[in-house]
């Protein structure tokens, strides 16, 4: 039976930067490299640096290696110093691959230096690896355990702030103000110990939490909100959890406690719909509809944007942002196996930020969660 | 007077994946963003989760908000829904820019977007901000706090090596094996406490130390090398640092010590000719004669290389692998104020994997080290 020749699947990256490669090869990889599916094989070529990992650790059904195809391509033209783009037009030309197709982030350099020589590249739109959005049992339980490692973060975190004294505006532990930074550290290496990686943690409060994304900085204060949002990568195997909890040291105004609680009950809402075959875009309606009820604005501010102004979730998997999205311009269904966050907040200055996060693992009937913390916030 | 019309620097990445990004806007931001260089000011597009963070912390002279320019672009043929394709267009038009340059790395899908939509569009060779090799007494003071954190991983690893007790093959420590995994998570903690985060620390004993990258894991043996390499990230200002120290808990055979003779005699060589305008090649080939005349042969089997398969060195700075590489296939010379590891390594599965590795600073007549550990080695 002849194999139609199809477009090879191409790949030039390191896998830090490219979480489809790792995907498909299963082997991380700091430097960039190429790798390929043709006729149903994975093949990857490693310099020797990492050919013998490659061997023992990768699912490619065979590895190449770069120094021996650099050396034979160096007598190809045109005449420069090999690279990639020659070493491709030998492997090309030799298994007889007609075209590649390439994702949207592959190098642009490379492309060019494909196509001046003459190969057929196309640029493919979307996902290249739709299969990587559906989770499967065991990419499910490698996001639970990812989600085990930040909730021994917030463990460790909700143990500083408990042990904290307050004196004035200030929170003090152990004679020192307890700090972002404080807290933050206490965390990672929590999350070390629990078999995980926390990049960027973020522990900000008061104001601070108001840019969703500031990590937090300096001392925390009593009485005010406080976001810590954790997204460890699990060690074993490369899957990242994602959670969010708000909390609060000391006593709460009625105006706080009604912020806490429209985001809590709009993440309810959100699960209350949340499932295989619903809309992305009517599950973030569902929060929208809950913060507006409540009378919650959201808006542009010279200062930048206030209320609830980013998306209610994204995929999670071997990126901490992947496929796919739960927010209002996404009007496709979310996929049955899909694994999204569900992360609702509110942020006004002067009063300050909330956001709670959770895990979901669609199903048809609904989702099982893939995240477990208490969302105790009022510590005394 | 006239500011001529030049090809506007054109950047669409997240800092984590392109840190010729975060060189140029001084802002660390997890998801893909547009910026440009346009008449010697430096533009970004920020989305609201960003857009008050990038005001506060960035150094770009302007910052636009994406969702206004989005909701612009969708009056935009082609009909689709508006992504940064359509922004750029949009912002192309209204500022008078004739021409984008862009990266080697840049997105080969946007490149084929903004062309579709009649952008001159080019793809540069080589580095887009070449300035970037060369480092500032403010950089290199960062490199060095890099290495401090480096340091201390060190020392917490020693700590734990020296007071492991050798048990037939085994090492003890607390009543268990002591493994990788554990040596590995004392050095991430103190890298933490040392204001750093270090990620992917090899630890690697035995025939695993033959596979440099290889990680490491399992319970660590006497009386067998044991490489470690720690590149951490030092928070506060993102930069790397990167060192390598080789260890052995027990007693070395004379082979041992004989290969770890010849990798520092390799290493001070190859520093013995570093400074600023030498040819990169000849730094690494001070290296290669040291391992020859000593009888250490580099060669391939088929489980991969033995001997010493790697450059001597490559760039650090913001990323761990940056310009230039310091490696026989590189003829230019090294420049002044750029900063580089020095790492000679031999491999050979059995005898074990030795590596030291240090970092450089290049003056007019030789080099400042920006990293700091003793090289005591047998541990008792």
């Amino acid at each position: 039976m002849t194999v139609p020749n199809e477009p090879a699947l191409l790949f030039y990256a390191a896998t830090d930067a490219n979480r489809d490669l790792l995907y498909f090869g299963r082997f991380e990889c700091h430097d960039p490299f190429i790798a390929f599916a043709h006729r149903g094989r994975k093949v990857a070529v490693l310099n020797a640096l990492e050919y013998g990992r490659g061997l023992k650790e990768s699912a490619f059904d065979e590895i190449l290696r770069l120094e021996p195809l650099l050396a034979e391509a160096a007598f190809l033209p045109p005449d420069t110093r090999p690279g990639p783009a020659d070493v491709l037009a030998l492997l090309a030309a030799r298994r007889g691959v007609a075209a590649f197709t390439v994702a949207e982030d592959f190098p642009a350099g490379l492309l060019e230096r494909l196509r001046a020589r003459g190969l057929n590249v196309t640029v493919g739109t979307g996902a290249v690896l739709p299969e990587r959005e559906i989770k499967t049992v065991r990419e499910a339980a490698a996001v639970r355990a990812g989600n085990r490692v930040a909730a021994a973060g917030f463990a460790a975190a909700e143990a500083l702030l408990r042990r904290a004294r307050i004196s004035g505006r200030r929170l003090l532990l152990g004679g020192a103000p307890l700090t972002s930074e404080r807290v933050r550290l206490a965390i990672e290496i929590a999350c070390l110990e629990g078999g995980g990686l926390a990049l960027d943690t973020i522990v900000a409060g008061g104001d601070q939490a108001c840019d969703p994304h500031c990590r937090g900085t300096g001392p925390l204060r009593p009485h005010e909100l406080i976001i810590i949002d954790i997204f460890p990568r699990h060690t074993a195997s490369g899957y990242h959890g994602d959670m969010t909890r708000t909390y609060l040291k000391g006593r709460a105004t009625t105006e706080q406690r009604a912020l806490v609680a429209a985001v809590a009950a709009a993440q309810k809402a959100a699960r209350r719909v949340l499932k295989a075959g619903v809309i992305s875009s009517a599950v973030h309606a569902e929060c929208v509809k809950v913060f507006t009820a409540r009378g919650y604005e959201t808006k542009n501010t010279p200062k930048g944007a206030v209320g609830f102004f980013h998306g209610t979730g994204h995929g999670l998997g071997l990126a901490v942002h992947e496929a796919p999205r739960v927010s209002a311009p996404v009007h496709t269904a979310l996929k049955l196996g899909a694994v999204v966050t569900v992360e609702p907040g509110l942020y006004y200055p002067g009063l300050g930020g909330c956001r709670i996060e959770d895990v979901a693992w669609l199903t048809e009937t609904g989702h099982r969660l893939l995240s477990k913390h208490p969302y105790t916030w009022e510590l005394a």
